[in-house]
This record gives structure tokens, C-alpha cells and sequence, in this order.
């Protein structure tokens, strides 16, 4: 059971037309929202962001915050989801293919629910990840359907055989293709600024809360890929990878080539947050 | 009638998958293609950057060149259409939302053909922009469907009262949001070279061909915001706008403030060679 267009609706039946603006020009927002045991992680978080972005591209959502948060539930209670992903998006409408905001077109909301496992395997047993460049746009801040740059990153990863890619403006460590990156050294928590150039996840401030609780202390600073290197502790965050550490960068070893004492600290503090 | 996968269509009748990439990533590339008389304009060389682009995101164009310049040929003769532009856009496929290239999923066309007349009182009179920062990502040159950077500036031209957007990266021109950008200074013809940073129009080639031709000298080299405002003359050029002046750019009068004489010649030149 899918929300379309202000009914629940079977995936079957929906008639996407072609003029919706986020078929010819990705012009549209999203969210993955995260359920366990048939709870919406970090809800209100999630719709921040929304609302955060939908206003800098200048798109009216369709429903208020309840509305919003009642058709989620409506698609977890439906589809008898306990520990999944709501995906949600929200396009500009439809309207004959122009450039400009149309005058007359209503935004469309699409949202689906899925079952999703917690990746318990490389929770537990690290990833590995390249660098690339990171050629996106300067709005890495916004959640919006212009993932092409993301696409490719990511099947980069596939095609080198390792998980992840870890993007960097001129040797200044982003973040990765579809989640935030931390590093520890020396006991101290490194992570890039939430400005305009990653992605201000939402697992990201949940962990740098964590760092608080457990008295790690924390930077918010850039630092280089010669840096991440030689970092102890190299991890991703992000809605579905939760807490993942990255044991390997282009083919060089980080720290002793297993998750380190502070990521699975935050791991347990994680899982003793949300999951007991 | 469109053409959607493989069969010539009703609009009313297509279903678009919320599978399709293209409407989860902006997975997909496109072009669009001007025609005069019944006739494709410079098909040859829009194919040719339809397939370069395709290479570059790794997407399998679904048809030779033979078979899409048949399908728009078949759009053009069933809908009668004389003067207008046919837009094609290929996606690559529908696959349950993720990241990465879908294993499976076969490369979706798109294409329909719409009645437009050439802007006659704009390529007379010319416009008047705006300048403001590129945020785009390092790819320009490739047509792809992640277009809500275009989309945000173009809605900023005119809710500035002016039809264009005149990119810059720190001060250095690129292009506009939806045409590439030439000025006029002491005689010679100046362009931001063909690079990554600007998508390299066919109409764009077609102006230097014919600069060329006229013995105009040309420099494709970057040039700043600064001399761009001390130009004799500024002109954009697109499928759509062919060569159109600009003559106001953030209300500062650029040369005598009508089009000026080496932007008539190649308009002239231009309706010559394409229109008679």
C-alpha cells in the first residue's frame, strides 16, 4: 500500500504522469524515515529537515507536520511494518515542461513503507570505502531528488568492490555518497561542519548527542584525506547504516582494522537508545 | 502522441512506474531538439551528445541513432508539427529504490514533440539578466534530468523581473541557466571554453561556425563578471533562443543598449544558413 496523491493507493495503480516536475527535472525533496519496532526514529528530526528544505527550494508541502506523521503511521500500520523505512517524497507537481515554479501545479506527495533489516553484518564488521572528488552541487545540504552525482559515486564503490565512497573537495573529507562520515583521533571526534557542503544527517546529530552522553569530546571541523588516513577510527553514519565502521580506505588499513573502542561505544549507546 | 517504451501513445495513457530512477534520482539524461520546416535541426550533433552523455553516466541508450532519429521523425509527421522542438528523455529504467546501476532494469525513453514559435521579439529586442553565484555540480557538460539548480535560478530571474540567469563561478562567467553565454569586446567574440563547467550547446557551436565564417575572431577563454558588464555586446544562445542579446544585466546598460552590429550579423547569418 502506497500514499499517492491524497489517497492510499496500490502500488499498481499509480499513474505517474509524465509532466511531474520530478520526472523532467528531479525537481522534489525526500525523506527516509527509519522504523523500529513499528516506531518512526527521530520523527520530528526527519520533519525539520523537510520543512528546512522544501523551504530553500521554495516548494509548499502539501500537508502540515500531524498530516505528514499520520500518513506515515497510516503506511507503517497498514503494511503491519516493524522494523522497515518509510520513503517520502514530495515534487512540485505536474505542469507542460518550463523551467520556472508553474503557476497552477499542486505538489505531489509519494511515500511507500519497506521492510528493511538492521545490516547487523557490517554493523558489527566494518566496511570498506574509497575517495572520489565530490563534483555535486553546493547545496549538499538539501534532500532533493538531483541524486545523480550520488548514483554514481556509490556504483564507483560497487565496481571497486568495496561499500562506500568517501567524497572530498580538494583533499577536504566531506562526507560519503549517502551517509555522513566521523573519524577519531587521539580520542578526539572529527566530523565535517553541517553548512552547505554534506548532508546535515539526522544519525549524525543523534551520534554527536551520543559523543556528548559518553563525554567524547567533539570537533566539528574539516580535516583532509591524509587526515582520515591516519585517523584510529574511521565510521559512517546515516538513517539505515546507523553506526558503520570503514576498516579499509583504498586499500590502506585504519587503525588496527576493526571497529575501535570509541565507534562500538557509540554503537552500544546507539542500540541502548533506540532499540531496548 | 508520445513515444513512451517502445510504442507511440496517448499522453492520457502512460504510466509512469514510481520505480523509475528517474523519478526517485533524476537517473537519466535528455535532449531537446529544434525543428524548422519539418526538419530536425543539427540532429546529427545532438545524437552525438545525447550518446557522449550517455556514456559518461553509463546509461545504455536503448536505440541506435538510426532508430531515434526515426522515432522523432514518426512524432514530427504524426503530430504535424512544422515549427517546434521535440523533447526525448531516457531514464535508466525502474528498479526498487537504490543506489546503486539496477542489475535488471531496461532504459526507459521518453519523447513527444510540441508546437513552438521562434521568440521573434526577443531575438529582436534581446532581454535583460542577472547575475548570480553557479551552484551547480562539476558536471555541466552532461544533459541530465538533475535540473533543480537550472530550475532555482531561472524562477530567480523572474521574480527579478528579467528572463535570464548569468552564472559565475567566484566572478568567472559560465553560462546561464538554460543557454550559454557569449560577449563582444573590441571586436572579438568571447566564450567559456567547452569544459566541465558549461554544457556545450549545439547552438553554441553552430554561433562559433559561424563567427567563423564571418572572419569575427573568437576566444573561448573564461572571462570575469567584471568584463563581462564592459562588454560591447553580450548575447546568450540556445535550441530555443537561437542567438538573443542581452542588454540590461543587473540594470546596468551593457553597450549602446540595443543589439549590437556583430550579433545582428550573426543572427542574420544564422536565419540564413537555418531558415531559408
Amino acid at each position: 500500500m502506497y500514499f499517492y496523491k491524497n489517497e492510499f493507493i496500490h502500488k499498481k495503480d499509480i499513474q505517474i504522469s509524465p509532466d511531474d516536475r520530478g520526472y523532467y527535472f528531479g525537481d522534489g525533496i525526500y525523506e527516509v524515515f527509519r522504523v523500529y519496532n513499528g516506531q518512526i526514529y527521530e520523527g520530528e528530526a526527519h520533519m525539520q529537515r523537510l520543512e528546512r528544505t522544501a523551504s530553500e527550494v521554495r516548494l509548499q508541502l502539501p500537508y502540515n507536520n500531524e498530516e505528514i506523521i499520520d500518513i506515515i503511521n497510516k503506511l507503517i500500520h497498514h503494511n503491519n511494518l516493524i522494523e522497515g523505512t518509510v520513503y517520502l517524497q514530495i515534487t512540485r507537481g505536474e505542469a507542460p515542461r518550463a523551467h520556472p515554479f508553474p503557476a497552477q501545479a499542486e505538489p505531489i506527495l509519494l511515500a511507500y513503507c519497506s521492510e528493511v533489516k538492521r545490516p547487523l553484518s557490517t554493523i558489527q564488521n566494518g566496511i570498506k570505502a574509497i575517495t572520489q572528488p565530490d563534483i555535486r552541487w553546493l547545496r549538499c545540504d538539501l534532500k532533493t531528488l538531483n541524486l545523480l552525482p550520488n548514483v554514481l559515486a556509490k556504483q564507483a564503490a560497487l565496481d571497486h568492490g568495496v561499500q562506500e565512497v568517501i567524497l572530498h573537495r580538494e583533499g577536504t573529507v566531506t562526507e560519503c555518497s549517502a551517509s555522513n562520515l566521523m573519524m577519531v583521533k587521539d580520542h578526539l571526534l572529527y566530523t565535517h561542519p553541517a553548512n552547505h557542503l554534506i548532508l546535515h544527517g539526522i544519525t549524525r546529530a543523534v551520534v554527536l548527542r551520543l559523543a556528548h552522553a559518553l563525554q567524547v569530546q567533539v570537533k566539528e571541523e574539516p580535516f583532509t584525506t591524509e587526515q582520515l588516513l591516519q585517523a584510529d577510527e574511521v565510521f559512517i553514519t546515516g538513517t539505515t547504516v546507523e553506526i558503520t565502521s570503514i576498516l579499509l580506505i583504498d586499500g590502506q588499513v585504519i587503525g588496527t582494522g576493526t571497529p575501535g573502542p570509541i565507534t562500538q561505544r557509540l554503537q552500544a549507546e546507539f542500540e541502548r537508545t533506540f532499540l531496548q
